[in-house]
């Protein structure tokens, strides 16, 4: 289904509606992404002023969702949507909720670069979250990218990208207990690192629900819970409308 | 609005419907609650079969939130419902985000259930993530309990306890780190101990999330990132519809 698709309605107002929830979906998106890339920059740099401007920050990303929510909800009632406009309003609703999501990882990387900065910095884990920081922001401006685009090829190599993360993550979780067990005293520290690890491992998993959402705008096919391998079907890729 | 106002319409089959999307999220909330006493029970007493039974499992919980999704859909655009029945459809639909979720942590506690049971236990943490896991089971039943009964009163009550669970869960955090700090040679097996008990604390805030998702439905009030204190407000507890 292409963008233009989307936009043959009746009624012209419908068509700005659906348009004005597809570019605050993006605004916030591109708002979140900008909280991510701060929040790893606060940590790594050891800029506690710039962790507290993305605490700061967080009550407009939830400005932000409340209001798409009640937008989605409205449109809906005025609108009684079929098909595949209704799926672009749940697919907005829910991507919506997991850019919030997203937000709320950004502030628990925040809080740790302040913590991190107060009791100084250890000699480990920076280069790994720096590392799994830009990729998880890629997976996202990717799955932003798909979401604009309709694009389920992105949207499916952002699905894929998730795995790679995940190995990138187990794998800086092991270096930072072993050093943890040569020098504990820097345990602590080494904690916050940790759950820092964790929140954008968790960023590149809600990077993933919404290009699956995109799959599921488009194809009209949940692909939630799927096996990655189910994702070489052709058919996904190439045909019209799924289910 | 009580029990009685959702379920006056024209149509006996829209009634139906929507009745049948309530009873499906409670027979999920059921499973997914007895897959977090058992993954806490498989941790606690190192029983990794029970553990494995959890994982198992999750294949369900996956299957059933899925269904619920595409049920809640479908309603909306076969019924093309408004006002409360409308919120009635998007409360749910949240809910059974929420109640997945709730599905993969619990899956997460049973994975390090068996981690545990393979490496030995630890002299601590039990008792903290059995205290933990009556608790946020005890909110989740209670936020089930709320949504079945459209009950106001008792979804601000679970609300209200998340700020509990998240004062023991800081002191039980601060336990283990004293303990890894004193003897390292557990650092490996207290971090599964403490992964578990960051997942419970997540199950803690999806109760909190659903419990919000019954205030919303009932009142038409998000109180999402509402400060606490605001839900003192009688207007919230006593009166109609809100806005």
């Amino acid at each position: 289904m292409s963008s233009e698709e989307f936009t043959q309605h009746i009624s012209k107002q419908f068509n700005a509606d659906l348009e004005e929830v597809r570019s605050h979906i993006l605004a916030m998106g591109g708002m979140v992404e900008k909280q991510v890339i701060d929040a790893v920059q606060a940590l790594v740099e050891g800029d506690s002023a710039l962790a507290a401007e993305v605490i700061s920050n967080e009550k407009q990303v939830n400005g932000m969702e409340r209001r798409i929510d009640e937008e989605c909800t409205r449109i809906i009632a005025l609108r009684q949507p079929a098909a595949s406009d209704l799926r672009l309003l749940v697919a907005a609703t829910k991507a919506n909720t997991d850019l919030e999501r997203i937000g709320d990882e950004a502030n628990k990387i925040a809080k740790m670069a302040i913590r991190l900065s107060e009791d100084g910095a250890i000699p480990r884990g920076y280069i790994e979250i720096r590392h799994i920081g830009n990729h998880v922001n890629a997976m996202l401006r990717q799955a932003l990218d798909a979401f604009a685009r309709f694009d389920v090829e992105q949207a499916i190599a952002v699905v894929r990208e998730d795995k790679s993360v995940d190995v990138e993550y187990e794998s800086a979780m092991r270096l930072l207990v072993t050093f943890m067990m040569e020098d504990p005293r820097y345990i602590k520290r080494a904690l916050n690192v940790m759950w820092s690890l964790r929140a954008l491992e968790r960023i590149g998993d809600h990077a993933r629900n919404i290009a699956e959402q995109v799959i599921f705008l488009v194809k009209g096919k949940d692909i939630r819970h799927m096996p990655l391998s189910s994702l070489d079907d052709n058919d996904l890729v190439n045909n019209g409308e799924g289910v």
